[in-house]
Parts: structure tokens; sequence; C-alpha cells
């Protein structure tokens, strides 16, 4: 049971972290932290909130528990300018998308001043942003990885881990650096292709939109995500995210020759290789 | 009202025809053909199919109209085969996701043997396959592209329009290489940029899979396509593929060029171009 959750971003994320919180009975009490103070009323008003501040060091005033819900660069921003104002027994954990730098700067800032910090990442994300989105129910059957290092505390990791079981998601524990080599494939490759298929489209080849059927919106649902938290994810986890495109360059690129040397049964092997690797993941 | 519809492959697109045109009256009688008569006994088991038949000659005696539901090179193969098959006054149409080689084959057998042809492609097709995941509202709302040549019959034209019409789909009319630069484009492209992200990571980055998520999920749910009818569809376009492969890599190229460049604002720019282009499209 936490007795003060503070939330510092009240948006998708870190306002289904307070609803959900809220409906689990898991905190006494839940203060929101945000730039807008108009904007976090509509959560004091739906009661997912007790009180909205912001004040970022008055917002964390004797919270036990601090969620970081903001974009990757900002949380970075977040550990250093609150780190000083986190009381001593406090445990600090975010949603960013991209973890080595994040959970290296709060090594850094611990070595200097105790305090504890266990990065995290629920994949549970969404094309659209904004409190207004938000459920109790997002992280429900989501999954979430927790990115200890060797010198987390064991008790620290235990408790990030049950919070957000109680939330109702499955939790992987992954080694920060593995964690982002990880979603470099799964995730930014995967968003970053979707854009240049939109790109091109829309620039190239716009006459074909009006023909655009199930597949094409599908395949670039996730181009529609925000561009500031995507620009902060592609920069921050820009080595990883090399290393996948080459990989997926170097599939495309045998595939396109498999196709031009126009061997019906070598294009056919390939892909019956690829949807059997497709089907093993649902 | 059809006399008598002949359905050439009772798949998923061929027995959602029959269940659709069973179910909105469109046709006296309806005529499965198939190469294995045990899996077309279902579709007459359901009702709906009239009759079943592997004899293709037999199958299309008296048919006023034809739909061939296969894969695209088999439909060019089956025009060779029953053209001297066809009732005079039949009007026979296909559902290929590419309609060039299909079309000129059909205007070549045409000005040897007048019959009429009028080439579809209805966007309605699934990563599953088969009858059992036929339905009548398949194509409900759905797209149909049709694709009339300078040749075509006005009459022919109508008719077939209006056949995907009754089924419930939204009609368009392209020339049938219009129809294969766009399908290249929105269709046949994410298909092959699916199939390129699933190959990779399943090949260089396996480990990531655990923490795939629902953008991965979705962007390459088309990767777990029939490999036979995806094989045929990339050789059958594969001119209009290459090209649609080509604009996607300047695309890729430039949004890591600016990545790599590692301006926010640029990164932030480009996105925000890219979101405003997806969500124009819906």
């Amino acid at each position: 049971m936490i007795r003060r959750l503070a939330v510092v971003g009240v948006g998708l994320l870190g306002g289904s972290v307070a609803k959900a919180a809220r409906a689990r009975g898991l905190a006494r009490e839940v203060i929101g932290i945000g730039r807008d103070v108009t904007r976090l009323q509509a959560a004091v008003d739906d009661g997912a909130l007790d009180r909205a501040t912001i004040d970022l060091a008055d917002g964390l005033r004797d919270a036990d528990f601090v969620l970081l819900a903001a974009p990757v660069r900002t949380i970075e921003a977040l550990l250093d300018r609150m780190w000083k104002d986190l009381a001593p027994d406090a445990i600090v954990t975010d949603v960013g998308s991209s973890k080595g730098a994040i959970v290296h700067k709060a090594d850094a800032l611990a070595r200097a001043t105790p305090r504890t910090f266990v990065g995290s990442h629920p994949m549970a994300g969404s094309e659209k942003a904004g409190y207004a989105v938000a459920r109790a129910d997002l992280f429900q059957g989501a999954l979430v990885v927790v990115t200890p290092t060797e010198t987390s505390e064991p008790r620290a990791v235990k408790t990030v881990t049950a919070f957000w079981e109680h939330l109702g998601a499955r939790v992987m524990e992954l080694d920060p650096d593995a964690h982002d080599t990880a979603v470099a494939a799964v995730s930014h490759l995967p968003h970053l292709v979707a854009c240049a298929l939109v790109d091109a489209v829309a620039r190239e080849m716009p006459g074909a939109l009006p023909v655009a059927a199930r597949g094409f919106r599908d395949t670039t649902r996730i181009a529609a995500g925000d561009p500031q938290m995507w620009q902060e994810i592609f920069l921050a986890n820009r080595a990883s995210l090399r290393d996948a495109v080459a990989a997926f360059r170097r599939a495309l690129d045998e595939l396109e020759r498999v196709i031009a040397a126009g061997d019906p049964a070598a294009v056919e092997a390939a892909l019956a290789r690829i949807k059997a690797a497709r089907e093993a993941l649902s």
C-alpha cells in the first residue's frame, strides 16, 4: 500500500496509472504534477487525483512512490530537477520507452545523493495521447519491462514489480541496455518503418491513398503517434535503432533479390518462413 | 438478377461471394468449382452453393456470371483453360490483387473468341484464408476496384459494378495499370515491409520477440498472409512493386539522415508531417 503516490505527467500513461491505482485502492493519496493546472483539473474532477499541482517540489513532498510519466528526454531532465526534492524513502520509477540514458542518469545522481530509482517501460502506449484517453484498465494484461541494474536495491525492484502487477500488468526484468536493443527491434524500428511507409506514399504516390485498405491502415497506425514523444525516443535510442534498421535493410534487400530473381518456389519459401515466424508470435 | 453464378475457387473471397449472393438473393443458382470436392462440400452443406464440381467446363455451363477467385497467376491460367467453355453471354470477373497481366490476357483471348471480362479487385482480404473464414458480410463497406479498359463493354462494366454494390461494397474504377501502381504502394509494399520486419527480428534479433507489443503485432499482422497468394502477387506486380520499394527506401533514408543529424526540431517536424498525412487517411 502506497501512502502518497506522485504522478509527474498526467497524460495517457500517468493518467491511467492514477485511475488504476484509485480503482484498485493501491494508494491512500494520489497527487498529480503537470505543467498546466487547468489540464490537471480534469483528473481531479474525475476523482483520479486527490490534488494537482504545477510545483514539482510541492507535489513530491512526502511521496513514497513517484512515477515519472513524460517523454524520455523530459524524464532525464526531471531526474536532475527533482532529485534533491525526493523524500529519502521514496521509490521512483518511470514509463520511458528507452531506458539506458534514464537509468544511467539516475545511477549518477544516486552516487551523490542516495535515492532509489528503478526504471520501467509499460508497453501499453497508443497513437493517441493525453489524459482524455487514459483508462483504469490500460495495463491489464500489458507487458511492463522493469530494468534494474547491479546497484538496484532488491526491495525497490520488488516494490516496483508489485506496483505494476497490482495494476494488472505482466512484468519482465531486463538490463537497461538489453531493453533498449529489444525495443529498438520490436517497437522503434516498426515505428520508423511505418513512418517511412506513410511518408513515401503521401509524398511520392498520393494517388494511391484512396485505395488504401485495412492492411495499410494497420501497418501504419502507429505513424500517427505523438511527434515529440517519438522524436525523443528516436534520438535517445538512436544507436540501437541504427543497428535494427540495418538488420531490416538486410532482410528487405534479400526479399527484393528473391523477388527480382523471379523463382516462385524461392519467393514462396521465404514467405512461408516469415509466416511461421509471425504466427509463433501470437 | 443472375441466373447461374459460377464461383471458381471457394476460399475466403469466393466463399464470401457465394454466401453474400445467397444472403442477398443475387443469383438464382450458385455453382462452386474447385480442385477438391470434399472441401467444396462444406459450402454445399451450408447452403452457400447449390452444387459443387471439380470439372471446370461442367461448372461453367450456362453460367451468366462467373467469378474467378484464385491467386493471380492461377487466374491467368484459368482464363486460358476456360475461355472456350464460357457461354457467349457470360460476364466474367475476378478478385486478383494485381490486374495488368490478367486484364491483358483476357483482352488477348477476346480478340480470338469474343467473351466478356471485366477485372475486379475486392480489397477485403485477410491474413486468414479458406472457406472456413468466409463471411456473407465480408464486402460490406469494403472497397472494390473495377478495372475496365477501352475495349470493355459499358453494359458489362455496369453489371460487374452492380454485382459488387449489391454485396455491400463501394466500387471505384481504375485503369488496370493505374490500379497496379496504386496497390503496389498501399498494399504490396506494406506487405513486403511487414515481411522484412518479421524476418529481420526473427532471424537477427529473436531475443526481442518476447517484448513485442501491440505496435509490432499490428504492423506485422499481414506478414502471416498466405505464402502462395503473396508470391503470385509479388511476381505478377514486381515492376510496380520495385518502384514503390524505391520510394520507400528514399523516405527511410531521409528519416535516418534526420535522426543521425540529431536535431530534435527537425526530427519532430518530420514526424508531425507524417502524423498529419496518416491522420488524413482515416
